[in-house]
């Protein structure tokens, strides 16, 4: 396996380390306030994906997402057999992660989630949330390149709080997310409507960051 | 519309969807304790602002703040006809920006808040609130111009808790959040004496900031 | 007054509000909750001394200390008369910014606290935020001056939680703490010891931080 | 003492009385609730790190970690004698740390603890711990190198969570904290297992940080 993609696959799995852990995590020490939890939650997500990206933003960029390869395919940043080996070594990754949290946590490694998260907020949510994360990056290229792995943890952090969906926004960890039930978890009947929602906002940042970000600086 | 009034619009209703959005779902799941609720509120909107002054900054300007606006139009740094269309894009993206939250979180989307938020340290602590937020920005432009998104961003978060008012400092917002019966909601009645506060703090600092910046570096 | 002055007076008072105004917000919405509460008024006073530092660094130094203020005076970096001006328009703003907090929460203006902070271990520890504060900020000159206001925030607000006094590590703070009977109060009689410790603090600085940063870099 | 040896005595100590005072504090305010316990816990540490790495950092490499230490000695970055000498006094360093945060908190100083960590997810948790750090440091020094004290605070912060041992990922750390009988301690029997779990980590980071991070920027 290639550097690039050694660090895709190894980014996305301590990605959902961070997640399904922290989530199990909080949900074991906050008796019942879900507020607590998802506070734990997205701040231990935030933290680390400051760290993958700013470490691992130079060898391979970062992704973790399959969305946010494809939206770097359709500006021709990076053609197409590296975009799926990109996808492809991400969702590897990511089922990889939620894994070993299992493993830390002393839960059976395969799991299916029951967690129900559908309905028409869900979605719109899911759009917005992936539109969002597209607006940071690509506008956080442009305005201040150095920052985009603090103002992408930051914008995640917050969006746990500002979605409804709690911001998935990232098909590879929608698909890993499936395999867990706790916190973290979704229910794999209700996970192509979000995928659906995440190939929305990349669509919809595809038509609307154009308008905002000239070609040239 | 321009790519500045553009940015304006989208960057304002966005803040709002973080402001209305993470207090809704803040609310939902503090079962009570209003504490951790506004602890969420807080540090969402703060991701938030970090990132939009961050991305939107070298665009527009980042106001997203009729009171900000008039600031910059009383240093003349933004004349009189486009501080007025920034207003009215600034005023529309909030609204729409309760509406998006409205509708992630299964809402009815034409709501009037119901909450009471009146009295004498309400409007002191508007003042100050605006106040404090002029301050951040004009002293932060001389100070640290590069860290202007997270002087702002900080200064809201610590400001949802250090004044009574839980700080709108913000025109465009307090409009908005009329529109909105949820944890961030204002009551009507209440909104002309928030809107006079915000422009005494304008004065204020229009007053005694000139005394602590010289006006050449 | 002159602007050094000024911004010494200003900050201070600034500093209070974010310390005094959020602890009563906290306690008054924390249910009884007190980690809740310490977590809110450490975050929200983290969140000032950043802003204020950063904005007010350039104009006067941005003591709001006393305590920090005698160890520049040892240093021979400010002389002894400028040095009892700040101490003294420190003080001052600091009680001025306990009445603003008083304003805003509709609280009467004049209080004086009736909460018991005394003992040998709240002495040890103000002993030790004192020193660890003069650690922050000399060490944080020689190592990354540029960070030293994000250095200060973030020593308060972890002190807060790892030293039992929750670090007031400052005189005129300690002094204008008295002037309060909510969360951050401290009954006058606790006061002379709690000085005492500060500018046992203070000595201890200025012996050992020497012997760990040379003087030239 | 060298002055080296002096930074990483005081460091290692003063990172102790974060996690273990910040630790008293937060259990005893917490009334039960362990996750507003832990989220204090994690913030505070995550503070003291910034600033110790940040401030010590050019005087000794700010490692306070034997595991550190070795990692940096197996690159050859450090001797023998040299790496010897530094785990000697962070272990000193880490025990005075234990004992000051006792003596603030008017606890009797010499404790042994009693809390339960063991068992295969406690082991796992240490070694992808301790792999996460080293893959933080080394990686942050080659991305970022500026950012390294940020990068190690924020993902110690987000490890209290995402592990299932809340990161201890430290010798002289775990050795300390057997001598607590508080929230942070651990009793001795189990730690003989930790040590050998942050070996594993050590060994781990060994073997694929360089196919990570090439031998040349």
């Amino acid at each position: 396996m290639s550097r690039r993609l050694l660090a895709e696959a190894l980014g996305t799995a301590l990605l959902l380390v961070a997640v399904v852990g922290s989530g199990i995590m909080a949900e074991a020490l906050a008796s019942g306030n879900t507020a607590v939890a998802l506070l734990a939650n997205a701040l231990a997500t935030g933290c680390g994906l400051y760290v993958l990206i700013t470490v691992l933003g130079p060898v391979s960029g970062a992704h973790f997402n399959p969305a946010v390869t494809l939206a770097f395919a359709l500006r021709r940043e990076i053609n197409a057999g590296a975009a799926l080996a990109y996808a492809t070594v991400q969702i590897a990754g990511a089922v990889a992660g939620v894994w070993m949290a299992h493993l830390m946590f002393d839960l059976p490694l395969l799991q299916m989630s029951d967690t129900s998260r559908t309905g028409a907020g869900q979605w719109v949510s899911e759009v917005i949330a992936t539109f969002g994360l597209l607006f940071t990056i690509f506008g956080g290229l442009r305005s201040a390149p150095a920052q985009v792995p603090a103002l992408v943890a930051a914008y995640i952090t917050g969006a746990y709080w500002f979605t409804a969906s709690t911001s998935f926004a990232n098909p590879a960890v929608t698909l890993a997310r499936m395999l867990t039930d706790t916190f973290a978890g979704i229910a794999p009947a209700h996970v192509p409507a979000f995928l659906a929602a995440q190939l929305g906002g990349v669509v919809l940042a595809s038509i609307l960051l154009p308008r905002l970000f000239s070609a040239r600086p």
